[in-house]
């Protein structure tokens, strides 16, 4: 198993519209998907910076997962997402070797990909996402 | 300006040794430079993924910096770096659209980098470097 590229890392913002400027303007990062994932209770903005996304995501209900990290922690990073060909596959192994897994089989994440995360305390406290992508 | 690349996320480890079988095995990142940067009190371990690296940071000195992330905030996601073209003419630009910066000027990083950091607070809550690279 190899994962293959840093595909996002993902910052939990108050609001999206706010934060816009500084990303798009200031750093250069164009605008490449918006939309709303409500099995996740959030917005989620990915702006492009070379292969990779910085995503921001903000909670749309204050008692999603997202909204209680923006409560406890304030504004900030929140998960980094790993490219892998085969999120199935990759996560049958990573189970393995003893992973524990968030989710048990992928599903669909922002732009239709399919990804699944990995537990924070399997990965160094890292919420840990993979992503199946040929290159969004 | 255009922030070019994610060129590494940095996450906080209490042991770099306890801590690299997970990503160079079961991760699968190969370790491509490890080194203590003195001036910032850490080792530091780039882990290859693709055009970009998973750096780890251990604190030599618990009053660090990274030493005082640590005790207080655990294990975890600590900061990301861009790839810019030019670190001293990006800092300028920065300066002149009101983004708080950390260093002043350009210094070295880990591999011999020029680098520097911007200030959270200007950056969306992310302690966000700047790494002039053409391509590791």
């Amino acid at each position: 198993m190899r994962f293959e590229q840093i595909h996002h890392v993902a910052y939990v913002v108050s609001d999206i519209d706010a934060a816009l400027p500084l990303y798009t303007g200031v750093f250069g990062m164009p605008l490449e998907v918006r939309e709303v994932l409500a099995d996740q209770g959030v917005e989620a903005a990915a702006l492009g910076v070379g292969r990779g996304w910085i995503e921001l995501i903000q909670p749309l209900d204050p008692e999603s997962s997202v909204g209680r990290f923006l409560e406890r922690r304030g504004e900030g990073m929140h998960h980094v997402a790993f490219e892998v060909p085969d999120v199935e596959a990759a996560l049958h192994e990573l189970r393995m070797s003893g992973v524990d897994l968030i989710d048990q089989a992928p599903r669909r994440g922002l732009g239709g990909h399919l990804i699944a995360f990995l537990h924070p305390r399997s990965s160094g406290g890292v919420l840990t996402e993979l992503v199946q992508s040929d290159g969004h």
